[in-house]
């Protein structure tokens, strides 16, 4: 583990039991403290606090380095950097990334996320992407951490220190970077208009008080809670963006409680994952009402026809037009569907929060697993 | 389900128990016809039966588009092109990438992988691609299907009929396609010299060979098979090319045992997945000794210190240079490591086969599952 910048002890817990459960409800007030960063809220422009040494119009492709839940935030972020910017992004995990020495094209981009900035993956990443002559930008927690030091370029979560050993508040903030990195990457491409930023920027505005509405579930979410813990398996299903916090909300789930979850694109349900699924088995299912909602219906179909059991996290109109008995449907505010992962990590978050509470585990110190991963 | 060219009733199991073990034994002879068809022998070079209408040169980047098993396979082709050609390449599974409608460049090449054909989401991913202007080579084992006719180009996998569900010898016949495409990338950006073609095609001529010799670890699979038989939950681990071969594992377990399988990239595994592991944890290490054994064995370590129960599978070089005790280890034959995955294939599908014998379960036929998935 490494030193943060506040010690634990200068930390408290407020009047939460757990670290965890304070950062997930910080994370209205710390992702608004990245927005504002971020965003020039007169304007209603996207402003990156440092002038970006490349033009995004001379980048053919981007790498997005990272492990782990910060791995998860660069998949979301790459499906927001190809929509807005159309540029090919590909996440990688660091591990692979380094060994398999992926090939770069000199003057692309390589962006490299963690938490703590000391990541040994991430950092041994970083520094072949620099030998390979590609553009290199940093998004960390910690502004003095060897991997901000070594990039060209950093950009800061404004997360403050994060003890929890599962990730909450500094993922939703590297949210907020890649959300800002994708517009301005539009913008400067001129696949975005002025008017597209300036309602993609309203939408940015609107997270943090979308959060606060979505901590709102937290009484529903802690008696679904104790019918998850009875389970040794659950499964995890998402579209789109929903699909990399499917692969998050699953990864929290293991790390706290210990229980065997996966997550899943929900295409690939049918093609092996769907043998799996019995009466046995809660499937939670990440879907907003966006574009792909009603393809997501189906997939929910085919595993409510195996009678598994559909927990699904929606917005008003999905609850309404979702032809599928759900055991729980948690309902999350209605939202301009681009930036749904912010707001729908919450609930996923507090299912594993409120799971492990209930089995009993050590939340802020799971088995096994350290805060920082300083070795490979 | 489709028709395929030889009727299901045409073919029998000879004298195999299931169409699986039937299809896991065929594999040194059909992935042997499927290389004569794309090297010439006397030559010792990559000969594709067809005339490519593009150059590798010119190309920038390329996307492999596929679903389930036929994800994976493109996943180690990925790596190969990746390595010997020096040229990015994207896996994307078929229903993010045609949702998500992913920016491609005029002109760049998309491989869509299918057994059938006829996978509904390929075939809609395949004519996004065309729409977009770009190459589209196909990897498809039925000739007459949907995705051969609508492709510019075609090269076929010669594994014959293919009955059982869970995809095994259709997978290995993709991957030595794959492996030609790589090689021929690599020689016409001129990153690979005729002597390292000479030593690549050497490589993959002895692959049928190697496959039958891994063919005799069958006996000590199935000794093992009653073991995993009594778990509800497995991790397979693997880096480099190994790594997609442990989620093509987890999932052929999963298909057809009902075991929560589930693959890591072994560097992943600190990062989160590591909390799962117990006295209670079967994990399949697939780590040929390569350049990242050293870093395998490190994440064996960690398993073992966990008490995770380890079951290697490994050569005999790293059978002794492993300092950990595992449960079981599986001596494959010594090979140049490039191609190691159509080898290393045959212990996992058996591993998988034999374990769902032991469970009782529809080998031929897993509940949920249909051969070709001809709806979204």
């Amino acid at each position: 583990a490494i030193k943060h910048s506040a010690s634990t002890s200068l930390v408290d817990k407020a009047n939460y039991r757990h670290f965890m459960a304070k950062e997930i409800h910080e994370q209205p007030e710390v992702v608004g403290h990245t927005l504002a960063r971020y965003v020039d809220m007169a304007t209603e422009r996207i402003a990156l606090p440092v002038k970006l040494p490349f033009d995004f119009k001379d980048i053919q492709r981007i790498s997005i380095v990272a492990c782990g839940t910060a791995s998860y935030a660069g998949y979301v972020g790459k499906y927001w950097i190809e929509r807005f910017g159309r540029l090919p992004v590909e996440l990688d995990v660091a591990s692979e990334f380094r060994y398999r020495e992926a090939p770069l094209r000199k003057g692309d981009l390589a962006i490299f996320i963690s938490q703590s900035g000391e990541t040994a993956d991430t950092l041994a990443a970083l520094r072949y992407a620099k030998a390979e002559g590609v553009h290199t930008l940093s998004v960390v927690n910690v502004a003095t951490s060897t991997i901000a030091r070594e990039s060209e370029t950093v950009l800061q979560t404004l997360a403050g220190p994060e003890i929890g050993v599962a990730s909450t508040k500094a993922f939703t903030c590297q949210l907020m970077v890649l959300a800002a990195i994708a517009v301005a990457a539009g913008k400067a491409r001129g696949e975005l208009s002025d008017a597209d930023e300036n309602r993609l920027v309203k939408g940015l505005v609107e997270i943090p008080r979308l959060m606060a509405a979505a901590l709102s579930t937290e009484p529903q979410i802690e008696k679904l809670a104790r019918e998850i813990a009875k389970h040794k398996d659950v499964v995890y299903l998402g579209r789109g963006t929903s699909y990399p916090l499917a692969l998050e909300g699953a990864l929290k789930l293991k790390e706290i409680s210990y229980i065997h979850a996966e997550g899943y694109a929900a295409g690939e349900l049918k093609h092996g994952p769907i043998a799996l699924i019995d009466e046995n088995m809660p499937v939670v299912v990440i879907a907003p009402h966006d574009k792909v909602f009603e393809k997501t219906v189906s997939n929910m179909q085919e595993v409510a026809a195996r009678g598994g059991n559909i927990i699904l996290m929606t917005d008003a109109r999905g609850a309404a037009e979702a032809t599928v008995d759900s055991l729980v449907t948690i309902v999350l505010p209605d939202m301009a569907s681009a930036f749904t992962p912010m707001v729908y990590a919450v609930p996923v978050q507090l299912l594993a929060y409120h799971t492990a509470v209930v089995m009993g585990t050590d939340v802020d110190q799971p088995r096994n697993l350290a805060k920082s991963v300083t070795v490979e």
